[in-house]
């Protein structure tokens, strides 16, 4: 147990001193928002009603219109003057039945059905289902230089998230080519079907779905991931009886393209009320989950930032505009959208922000600006680092906002969290409630507030 | 999901660059202990022996011995040069039962048992209970204001834990003196037993133990502490029912001091020997959970630290003490002896650093030391920040070598995790295995390791 003697006014205090003496009103400011969102903000209890009473919402599916719903009335009670809807069409994926994998070997002790997911937009096999040999592949190096044993199989890419980088991103970075692009890969030398090592480290066994993309020029082969401990068990079978088949099963299909909503609410800005500063995250999930971390925390941090503004009588200069995306999953669509809107009609955009990392510990907001942008940004930091942000070095942004910088060119970031969580429950059946603590997607909803209000009072 | 191009060997580069050229070899050292720990290191599977096999071991508990003899078998195993037990005398608290409290009303709707623990240290009330009027008071200045009113009732403290600190450890140090010494404060005015409000912000109903001080001039009577939602929904129904009895039972007794161990395991200095770096948690935990987080994830990291630099082959210049305190929890006995030892033997201590405030991600280290040695440690920021810790400006450290500064003027410090989490499961049921995150662990151990090294090296 620590002994702490430090005390935070004092801190506060010195940071404050620390830069110009306006940052000392600023800190005060910024803590009055903190003391709001964390001693009587909405963001957990949105939460709980988007996770728990509307679930997984994968675009175009009933829960999306549900999800919209709630949105727009969640935004106005947290008292956006405007809130609309802005037509996006979205992919309408549908997994379309149970996903199963099984080991088909003389070996009795290879009954146990494997934990599977179907990628998102892969083709099911169809109820007889895919029967072949495996090959088991580390890389597309090893299938490329196997290319002549695949045809007639099924390919297991077995490429396992690199534990050394610190970062959890960028293992994702690395690995998640092999669900993305696998499937075609293999189809192009024949494969029937490919079973990909979900994209974690998780010490649990849930397969990790998320989106794979078919290159038109081959087969559109049925796809799976699959859990780490059974994707190690299949590995180890594979060496004791090379000869083995699987049996995979899987009913996705794509249904016509349909219409969703970017669900937009707004505070009108006093000063400047056609310039606007964005602050969002993705209302689509995945289907398989609560999508609690990816994305409801940044939905409902997204919110709490207007309703915090509003509760401390915060008038914006610039207007403010809580923009809750659709399909960012398997399209990212609305991001596209809300962008093509913006260059459409001539828009000036200050910032753009996003929290799309999950519920966690804020420790930085990651950036696409201009070097002077950042420097002015990282000026502020003493004030955001007693909510856990301490660094604005990281380049990057989130994906929806992302698509406004060459679009229009607006300064761009991110919320970034801490990352050792994240890919043990992304695209995961334990993306749930339970899994979100409180007071961390709290601070990280802080610290948005707290950015939103210096960029719109000092600019960028 | 954010898009990452970072990249981190870079950062590493640039942070050595920043500091002398020196900090570029050890940066590359740390990143080698980083890989160590991420890639092969002990640490985790140990955590999972100690919590799943031996699980609670409260000092004087038959596990306290399991626990020992588990303790100096993973320091050999990991490579300590010696192994030794140091004797430490040790409070014997047993809580005997099955602790109970029940509301007794006319309302039909009263009568769910509450969520309740006995305090550790506390006496039990016997076979037949307490059964009296309840009195809440929010403080001990309201507990003064009605003392005439406590006489044959049981004093319900309900002061809640203060959201507003970020820093969660400020928020338990500012109501803890509730559970340490409302029993006494009531017993003085003549209450029959306390109700305590548990030491958590948790969104949960788990109650949290912890130790009690009875103070000799006032009767010993029974302390419990109650669960958050419980808590309220007790205040709410003296609310509907003024004359509402508690009805509450439980069973602690305080047996004979008896005798546990300090483990420690060693790695002899190549040049001073007779020179120590301290590297320890606590062995002993409550009894009510596993002790993962509180404080198995500090004895497995400080193990950790040992084993990676056997891996590495790294030589320590000064004797490197793995210590595995025993009896943190009800008497720090196990900290005061280490210390009042290394008085006696004139023993010449460098650092001594301490993990007991769980196994989450770290963000800095908190130190008792000068102000010159907390620059030197500043300076290795760059070297550090890559794994997470970014602050060295807390000021406070371990109980435990909290006791080497007072005895020897020993500079002591603690790692410093993320605290949002702690007070969710400290001293409750859910301090499981399960609660603790493999890599938020091991870059604790990480950090802890490149401290050491630093310090070994360059000195303080």
């Amino acid at each position: 147990m620590m002994k702490k003697n430090l005390l935070l006014p004092l801190l506060l205090l010195t940071s404050g001193l620390a830069a110009q003496a306006q940052h000392v009103d600023d800190s005060l400011l910024i803590r009055r928002l903190a003391d709001t969102v964390l001693t009587n903000g909405g963001a957990y209890e949105n939460l709980r009603v988007l996770t728990k009473k509307i679930g997984g919402r994968l675009a175009g599916s009933p829960a999306t219109y549900k999800a919209e719903k709630w949105g727009a009335e969640a935004l106005r009670r947290a008292g956006a003057d405007t809130v609309y809807f802005q037509d996006v069409t979205v992919p309408h994926w549908v997994r379309g039945g149970k996903d199963e994998a099984r080991i088909i070997s003389k070996r009795r002790d290879f009954v146990a059905p494997l934990a599977v997911t179907a990628l998102g937009n892969s083709n099911g096999s169809g109820e007889k289902g895919v029967t072949a040999p495996v090959i088991e592949v580390k890389n597309f190096e090893e299938l490329e230089a196997r290319k002549d044993e695949v045809k007639g199989k099924i390919v297991f890419y077995n490429y396992p998230f690199n534990p050394r980088f610190v970062e959890t991103f960028r293992a994702y970075g690395d690995a998640v080519r092999y669900r993305g692009a696998g499937a075609s890969r293999a189809a192009k030398y024949g494969a029937l079907a490919v079973v990909v090592r979900s994209m974690s480290h998780g010490t649990n066994n849930f397969p990790h779905t998320g989106a794979l993309h078919y290159n038109d020029s081959f087969p559109k082969i049925p796809a799976l991931a699959i859990g780490l401990e059974d994707a190690d068990r299949l590995s180890a079978r594979i060496k004791a009886d090379p000869s083995l088949q699987l049996f995979v099963r899987t009913w996705g299909k794509m249904l016509p393209d349909t219409l969703a909503h970017n669900v937009i609410g707004e505070i009108r800005g006093s000063e400047f009320p056609d310039q606007y500063i964005t602050v969002g995250g993705h209302l689509d999930s995945w289907d398989v989950n609560e999508g609690a971390n990816d994305d409801g925390t940044g939905i409902v941090q997204s919110i709490q930032v207007l309703e915090a503004f509003k509760k401390l009588g915060i008038q914006p200069k610039h207007t403010l505009r809580i923009v809750l995306y659709a399909n960012e999953e398997n399209a990212t669509n609305g991001g596209r959208e809300y962008a093509k809107q913006a260059k459409l009609k001539g828009e000036k955009h200050v910032f753009a922000l996003e929290s799309d990392a999950g519920g966690f510990t804020p420790r930085g907001f990651s950036l696409e600006v201009s070097p002077e942008q950042r420097g002015k940004i990282a000026s502020w930091i003493p004030l955001l680092e007693p909510y856990g942000v301490y660094t604005v070095a990281a380049e990057g942004a989130g994906e929806d906002v992302g698509y406004l910088r060459p679009a229009i060119g607006t300064p761009v970031g991110e919320l970034e969290p801490d990352s050792q969580r994240y890919f043990d429950l992304h695209h995961a059946a334990n993306d749930v409630f339970e899994n979100v603590n409180k007071r961390e997607m709290e601070l990280g909803a802080i610290e948005m507030a707290a950015l939103t209000y210096l960029v719109d009072k000092y600019g960028l």
